[in-house]
């Protein structure tokens, strides 16, 4: 096989994203879209990936990392300037050069591999990767003559009535013979209404050179598409989502409305768990099989176990055990470690706790900075006060406790084992194993106080 | 008219459904495929059922009850196979007999008459449902003569280049003259690549034998989807989600958005009744006219009144009122009733309560195994302590009692008519009629107290 | 340019839709039907409106108040007669009046415009707003010679075969010269099937006299759609939702899924803000730039400032500072004013509050008919107790302070300046200055106290 190189232009601004964020930075489905085009070309064991970088430098070399090797854009003066710009990089190598957009956020590897394919079948100098267009208007045509074979390229505002008929559009993506791109770009010109370097006059000059130019035209139309706007984004959006889930559907999962169920390319979900619609999924995520989320869940960066349920509620940067039931309107803040059978219920919020198997918070309680054992239950209303205005202090409870509603555990302080907290108890030092604590006024009935109250 | 009967063929395992779960029992809406092709089946007045059941046939067994009979096919030798299965129940019978793959839950009885139509107009031994397929590869096609009358079906991979451009396709539905079938049945031989016994040979043979041979074409080609993975699964959701919603609209309900609301087929909704998007209506629920349901409310098995508003709410097997209002953020367990003009609001629970008319529970509040008043107040914070670690108790909280914020009512205990618990009192016995009752310790001043601290 | 009037209709009480509400009052995105047309067609400069009430005639004239006049239609006698009940106030004026439908809301000022050009252009009595149908089934078609001139409209029933393959249909939105309208109008006779008086007679009858009558084709067939049911509304309601969100993803506004993404016709977005699904905004929403909202939140009648996050909240008539984070799961109920840097968690809800600069309530609090100073801490199930079961009080906590998780506060009561209310207590006197507040019973543990009682 050809070594193998790519070029992934990523300067522009993308003014018609109106957004203070480079426009190759918006995410599709919570990744940077330059991200999804790295992602698939390093697919393709490449020896070298070059990523042309202009508005946003700093932000995109952060993004992708040593993942890829950077060749600035000063100005932004056209599609074959960019590539000039990774000529220390690659005029010196033998081999095939991918140059992708780094707005084609859609665009697969297969994609390419097929285009690749191609472009080594006819041992061509440039294989254009080409689709067909529903409504081709203001893409660039492919005319190919009557044997097949591509005579040119068309813009569509320099196309004849004829040329405007022809529905097979220029996506943008293309592979090179590396040697030739990088002899023969020096020969385009700026000199168009533009007054920009355009890489279509790269495959010109090698057709008038008499080389072979290929086109491979796929059938993913959708694949090629360019975000330039906010819409598209959400066009793209939209497919990746639709790509994500059915791969989803393929492997055993059950998504009620896969058109309403937003899930990370990064999540992993086992077999016979049963997605509800409004579910965001965002992140390092990983199910376990027969789990049950939603609808209008939030799971992010967190892995859960088999056959847990969580309805109504949000889990961030938190590991959750198996057999667990969480929600509706629960709230698993960062740095939790939930077990197995647990229950967290209704308007609980956990923080960076360590909650152990069997224990149960059914309601209407904050446990932040905790160690809880197993077997505890946390009554309604239960609160470990954790903050004094400056520090933040560790609350313990240990196996088996049982903790009154409406109770404080004033930090830092321990519960020990079966030790029990009365109701409305402000708990300020440890309570030792098998001991009650309580810590609240004794009750006093006033008789008939209402009634004289009204009577005044 | 002749008798009718129908065998449903719910014996296959569905690998590419990648599950635990026997294929025909995957819900639609809620309802297991089967489910939906046995009520719909069962509209047209059959004289018998037989459902030929295999893999989790016990399931399948439990799932239909005795709406069905049953006969067991031990291997899934093909669907000629699977039909024979049901020869002791119905060889000796005259009529008509319908067989129906209990993976296609979108056919309607008003479908199945109509091939019935056909079948009698013709006086034909056997009658094929066909639809006609936009893209019809993989479906067996329906080769017809000039004259219009069906000569054969031919699979997909056994067709030629000009059978292949029919799109009138095969949907596996058939009605058959019971004798014929049954005479025919035993005719049909496994001796083809897969070596399984295939339910079109037996029209093969009828037509072989001069016998007439009819197609009903459904105009509805979506309803005779087969499901077969999970992506068929979720389209199928798709498809009766919008015959659900389209009905309710037509009765005069307004759905915000019914591409994103989800309503059980068992579901029944009054006129001018509201709901917005992300809710989810699951088995058997009943709301009444003027309602305001949602965004993001799921109920279920729940009965709710007129006029009555539940937002960003959760309702499980419960019975609400009219002109109550619930929500956002409120859940309402199993076995609670509550009453008319009742407030419900944020962050509250309630469960397995009854809750008088006019009373309130506003906020942050658990209301659990009580029996509460009429125009009771129970204010922010206000917990029913029903358990103790090993049992739950009752609390009871007669007519217009008030009981102030971050109050504990540890069952059981009962607060008597019109008293008023003190907020942040832990009532432990219980209250006459028209006292006040408090249990809190008394406020201490420490003056500059802070101001000290910060001096250290 | 001509002097220009408007007739909506608007009398008819719309049975299909089956509801006690006038069809023509029925919101779309929010907005009743009648009010879109109002709008769009008081963007043509018009001298006069009159809409024809008729049904319902108080509830829609109070809808549009004085930016119409009305005119009676006691019975509905079909679209002629209710024209002609606007006589008394156009008839004696010259100029261009506009008929449309107050159940077409989808209908822009822009397609309007153009057809009152082709009115123009053509010198035309009257010039039909016609539109090409996929489906033309059920329309009046619109018949032209082989010039191009419009003919007559035929209606579907009246159709022969060839002119019901014409798909070019009448939209029911009309001008007309006034005078002639207003002449010819008398002539309209009931003598057909239904007994009515129709509005396309009036074209008949020019088109008899030799007057020239025009057609404008407008690309937009959507545009045209008339409610007559629920599901031609939710149609609408897509339709708007598309087009609204198309404009707030032109200017710069990120939506993850514009189909699920539901966004009042009234509402202002920044730039670079991100909108999750199941959002629902209503009303007078006015959102800064860089703000993160959603998923499952829902914004009514409030402003929200620059790069606050709201996450599966609700926030109703309130103002929202900048850099602020609500929720999720918290409540912003209507009258409030959270101050810049504000944390609102989880759990919590505030009622006509003014919450100062970076104060914070994280959790599980009621904080209503308050002042909040600036950097207050509210620890968790902090409430403030403003109700006594028949009047509302104030509750002031001022700069500084720190109120101790599971706090009452009885208002009318002040926590002074850099005050500190330990956990637990219930305060019903003022706390000054820098002082601790305390009110709660001092911690008894009973050793082995459980250990005994399950000796027992």
């Amino acid at each position: 096989m050809d070594k193998r190189f790519a070029v992934i232009l990523a300067a522009g601004k993308g003014t018609r994203m109106k957004s203070k964020l480079y426009k190759v930075l918006h995410p599709v489905c919570g990744k940077p879209m330059v991200e999804h085009v790295a992602d698939e070309v390093l697919k393709l064991s490449l020896a070298k990936l070059v990523t042309i970088v202009g508005h946003g430098a700093e932000d995109v070399k952060e993004q992708l990392g040593d993942r890829s090797e950077y060749a600035l854009q000063e100005e932004q003066l056209g599609t074959a300037h960019a590539v000039k710009q990774a000529k220390s990089f690659l005029a010196k190598e033998k081999g095939t050069t991918i140059v992708i957009c780094g707005d084609t956020p859609l665009l697969t590897a297969e994609t390419m591999e097929a285009m690749l394919s191609e472009h080594q079948k006819h041992q061509a100098k440039v294989t254009i990767l080409t689709a067909r267009a529903e409504d081709p208007t203001g893409y660039g045509r492919i005319i190919r003559d009557e044997t097949g074979a591509v005579v040119k390229i068309v813009e569509h505002k320099d196309a004849n009535d004829a040329e405007r008929q022809v529905n097979e559009i220029n996506t943008g993506t293309y592979c090179f013979s590396n040697e030739d791109l990088f002899r023969v770009i020096e020969q385009v010109s700026n000199e168009n209404a533009q007054g920009e370097y355009y890489l279509p006059d790269v495959i010109e000059i090698l057709k008038n050179e008499g080389q072979t130019v290929a086109a491979y035209q796929t059938p993913h139309f959708e694949e090629t598409l360019g975000v330039n706007d906010r819409i598209a984004l959400s066009q793209a959006e939209q497919f990746m989502k639709r790509r994500i889930n059915h791969q989803h559907m393929k492997n055993g999962v059950t998504l009620i409305d896969p058109e309403n169920t937003y899930i990370s390319p990064d999540a992993v979900i086992g077999e016979d768990t049963i997605i509800y619609p409004g579910t965001v999924i965002k992140g390092n995520v990983k199910i376990g099989t027969d789990a049950t989320i939603g609808p209008n869940t939030e799971i992010v960066d967190s892995i859960i176990g088999d056959r847990t349920v969580i309805k109504q509620s949000v889990v961030c940067d938190s590991e959750v055990g198996v057999d667990v039931t969480i929600g509706p309107f629960a709230h698993i803040r960062p740095l939790s470690k939930i077990g197995n059978e647990v229950k967290i219920g209704n308007f609980v919020e956990i923080k960076k706790t360590v909650f152990g198997d069997r224990s149960k918070a059914s309601h209407l309680s904050y446990i932040g900075d905790a160690e809880v054992g197993t077997d505890v239950n946390l009554g309604c209303g239960s609160i470990t006060v954790n903050y004094d205005g400056k520090n933040k202090f560790l609350t313990k409870i240990e196996d088996g406790a049982f903790i009154g509603c409406n109770s404080n555990l004033v930090a830092p302080v321990t519960v020990g084992k079966g030790a029990y907290v009365a109701a409305g108890s402000t708990v300020t030092e440890d309570v030792p194993q098998d001991a009650l604590s309580i810590a609240r006024a004794r009750q006093v009935n006033k008789e008939d106080y209402v009634k004289n109250i009204h009577k005044k």
